[in-house]
């Protein structure tokens, strides 16, 4: 089999060293170029204590530049890099005809006003949106629309753990979109490698807390992945939290039923019984990150309270996993028409 | 000052160990009787190696029983006993003269149907329903009511840290009752001393998970409380979760909003902001466990989501402390004409 | 490739966990039998949800039975059994000429009296020790042993971080064997899969103690290996710690340098340069468990104090991992004649 | 009572942190004055939520200055302040009239070339050192040194942990001086509240391992202390760990028993016996830091190992604690006094 050429820029943080981990055991791909400003003319197992003496780790990380990527070899690149840069170099990538799987957050929306609204300056290359798959393999007729993409957006780690349990619901009509409420509790790991103090050990050990309320930039690609499925404009209430765990996002997402309470499980079952990275655990079935971490699975639980009429999802993946790196390296495995579980299979 | 003679009947789990950590150290208080039938003839210090050293701490546990606890010259007892227990031992100290504060769940609700619907036996106690005060000190005219309680029944962790934040709200009409949602996240001291394998290290570290839905026990206390407080039946949609701390209970409520968004801070104000042990963060401030852990905290902050109309309820607090221990000794203070915050100062 | 039909016996704990997981995902074997006498009939992915959906998961739970793992074509067993009990499943098992990797202490020691002295109780198969390869392929020769061996004795989790960096320093007589003092520190998976309270999370979060001295029972097969190596009897003073960690040894041993400082990282070198499995950090490199956990990698790295003349060797390892399954694997991988690294090679 | 009034230089990291908690509670201290550059004219609670709400934690931080502190009113100073910039407050307060508390390790060595050696540059105020006092007031005639002691030299974390139980039996010719080698085992704190990636949650989670081999700073004040006691010059094997939690110190230390093995625990007895903060847990019992942490106790317990003639020392602190804070402030007690316990009996 011949391995896909892969280029990884931006691969200091904890999403580029997962991106890193996933690819070096990849049986189908080859890292050919890794950038990062940073440890440029260091070997990634240096960086990475981690990966010495795995094969494939002596690369050496490069300054990221379109022109060395392309001179590398790579057929496609995946950008692990801040919003708003991301897109300076999807473009020229793009033009080098290098395929992109893009992580930040430059082209998951449609629109480049909700954009502005959420990130705070004007898109930075709104002519792609049109062009770009927001790759969240499992939802409908997007897998096959990924296969052809030049340009993924991959999705954020909080979209894909309350996206995808709800839009079989909303396509359905089973509940009220006006009603949903979603608190979800991550893991540190989210908020990327960072020096800030207030991530450092003592201060993240034994701490529980909300954060980002109540207006979460993850919104926008939620509601506008809801307002797709649901055929009407939906917002919701959405209040992430930081819990002292390394990885792992656990979101519980209630809803009022306007249909069938034995229509839920149903409804999750035709969205996802044959799917190879969605499990569903059944009613009364909570999910846990501890049975989701380092691999691609979202586990989906679910419950019915009758006395409140709500309908309640529970999902656990992984925030640096499905809700990161290795959801992207399922898109790779569309796009390069091999098994969408190829190398994703650890467990 | 004279000392209050204190028990604390079922010494031996964590809700025990902070009473007895909270009764070794009050400067007005002296632990009298300390009961465990596994511990039976040890020192407290022998049990709990932490204690070792510390005045009082030599005192040996005894079998529980009424006699006894009424020989040592006990004025008040806790009880940090299983429901269904608490009940018997409540019945006998009474008799004695012996005034209880029941940390169980035995007579915090008010109507003896609900108690059998949510713990599923008849209630071991009905006729002493009516004595019992619901010992959320905080809440109105409730402090009186405790000051002269030969009963009281101090409320469970996760109540106390729903409760406090919407009862002003309930009160002054801000908020639709039918639409409250709430996630709480508490660690897993929670759980109680237990050996079961599913709070070990191992399965417990890096998990994040919903349990107990749909219909949590502690629905039961916290639907009779906020019913009060809005003046017409009260359900709330409830989902608790486990996470990977020793200690704290972190909650979110979040409620449609009825009335003026600048009313939510001048009602808490207004009910909280002369407290001793309530602290208001104000607006967009969430409250993180760690700050409250170990003491008798309970830390308010909210928010308003003008997008979905809904009020967001941001507390914490130590589910072993203000969520249990603390709380109780804080009753004790008001029973015995103490100050409040007395032995309860300790940061 | 034809797979190897493997069976695990006693598959419930962390031990037995980690196996499946090895064999699950091993492209050159086939798990065949597992057996459990708490999850008979129960399959893989229902009492491990990780599992779930991983293929060969379905594969139900079988009581303990030589005949029944003989039925189902196993033509190797791992015996993750407590010591004593897997005895007598090897004995069983060998005489229907399946070959055994036991990860037990049974079969680790060359002499029955010194079973005897730290295991109290005689050895229960005397007839096998001489038949039995102490399975640590990096040692001298070792490799080869186990090539042909019919029953292999898998090292226990301190031994492996404990002997590996002092055999070829012993060889070649640059320490003082008389000197030799190793202090370890083991994640709680170490106490196993356990309703102990002691290992409940909030017993061992935050709790760092050191237990079993000064006799613990696994000096008994590093004393074996180090007399060998240095052609004497030696005896070293060795303390186990407990961490708050999942995984994970982290050990760092002293003995006074008696050749030359410069020959240790040569003799180091000399024995483990061209090893799969041991990475050698150099001189002035700590070993972080970080590095390891779920892998089979055994990271060294070493000092020389000039003050005390002493040599440090600091190593690290996954007690679960090179400590206990993935060596496993690794000497299963030797018995069939496949590369070493065969499904090692996950990061 | 007469309140002691107080001043914190360096407020900022966990140690100042941990001395406000302290003075904060204590009932014969007050706070006058807090310094830290960085929070300059922001009051305590809103820089240590923890503090809202308490009494005194409205006091404002001001930027270190000695005429600052000296019109605050201050009567003792402690310094958590760097070494080397520790010296130059220490001059300017004592010249004041202040009393001078100095957890850093400008003072504590009595050999200015020592200093030198281990710290790298050259000692910013010799001419103080015949003055200072090294506090650790269990030590012999060191409590009565302290109370009139101008300028007291607060010991390292690691040092108490290590100095404490040599010292009896050094002084008795116990072991042999020569053969000491110690491991500790620290929680994270004790590298300070720092933006350092290296000490975030997801790097120090999960992560054991050595560091800063062969030689430590604090061997300095280490061996001076043991060869005063042992009456020549030691010098130790030092070997300190980090290890996942938030505070705590576990030090095990082995040495050659030259003595009699039933004299060790008579000489910790008739050391120790009497001690307010020293516990004595026995032979065969080790401390667990989980005992001690946010107290001013060290627990010790020993063991002694005929098969290699060692002796082990098992002592835990809190690294905050005993090993920086709790132990200047029992120094201020003595220097003041005040019951040695006073303000320090919280456990």
């Amino acid at each position: 089999m011949k391995a896909i050429k892969t280029a990884v820029v931006g691969a200091s943080g904890y999403t580029g060293a997962e991106l890193l981990r996933l690819l070096l055991m990849h049986p189908a791909a080859e890292l050919v170029c890794v950038t990062s400003r940073q440890y440029e003319g260091e070997p990634l197992e240096k960086v990475f204590p981690r990966f010495r003496g795995v094969q494939g780790s002596q690369l050496e990380f490069t300054a990221p530049s379109a022109d060395t990527i392309a001179a590398a070899g790579a057929e496609v690149a995946f950008l692990a890099l801040p919003h708003g840069v991301a897109a300076e170099y999807a473009i020229a990538l793009l033009e080098k005809g290098i395929r992109v799987i893009d992580l930040s957050a430059d082209f998951r929306l449609n629109s480049a006003e909700v954009y502005e609204e959420f990130y705070g300056h004007p898109h930075p290359a709104p002519e792609l949106l049109d062009e770009a798959v927001y790759g969240l393999p499992e939802l409908k007729g997007r897998s096959e629309a990924i296969k052809s993409a030049k340009l993924v957006a991959s999705p954020g780690c909080y979209p894909t753990s309350i996206i995808t349990p709800l839009v079989p619901l909303l396509e359905k009509g089973l509940i009220d979109p006006a009603s949903i409420v979603t608190c979800s509790m991550s893991g540190v790991s989210g908020a990327g490698k960072t020096g800030n103090v207030l991530f450092s050990y003592c201060e993240a050990n034994e701490s529980v807390r909300a954060y980002g309320v109540p207006k979460h930039r993850h919104l926008s690609e939620i509601e506008q992945e809801l307002s797709i499925a649901a055929g009407q404009a939906v917002q919701i209430s959405f209040t992430p939290h930081l819990v002292p765990a390394h990885n792992g996002i656990c979101t519980t997402t209630s809803a009022t039923l306007t249909g069938d309470a034995d229509a839920i499980g149903a409804a999750l079952e035709e969205a996802y019984g044959g799917s190879d990275f969605v499990r569903l655990l059944g009613k009364g079935q909570p999910a846990d990150t501890k049975n989701v971490t380092r691999t691609n699975f979202l586990d989906i639980g679910w419950d019915y309270d009758p006395r409140t009429g709500r309908v309640l999802l529970l999902s656990a993946e992984d925030n640096l996993g499905k809700g990161a790196a290795s959801q992207a390296v399922q898109s790779m495995n569309l796009m390069f028409e091999l098994s969408a579980t190829e190398g994703l299979q650890n467990i």
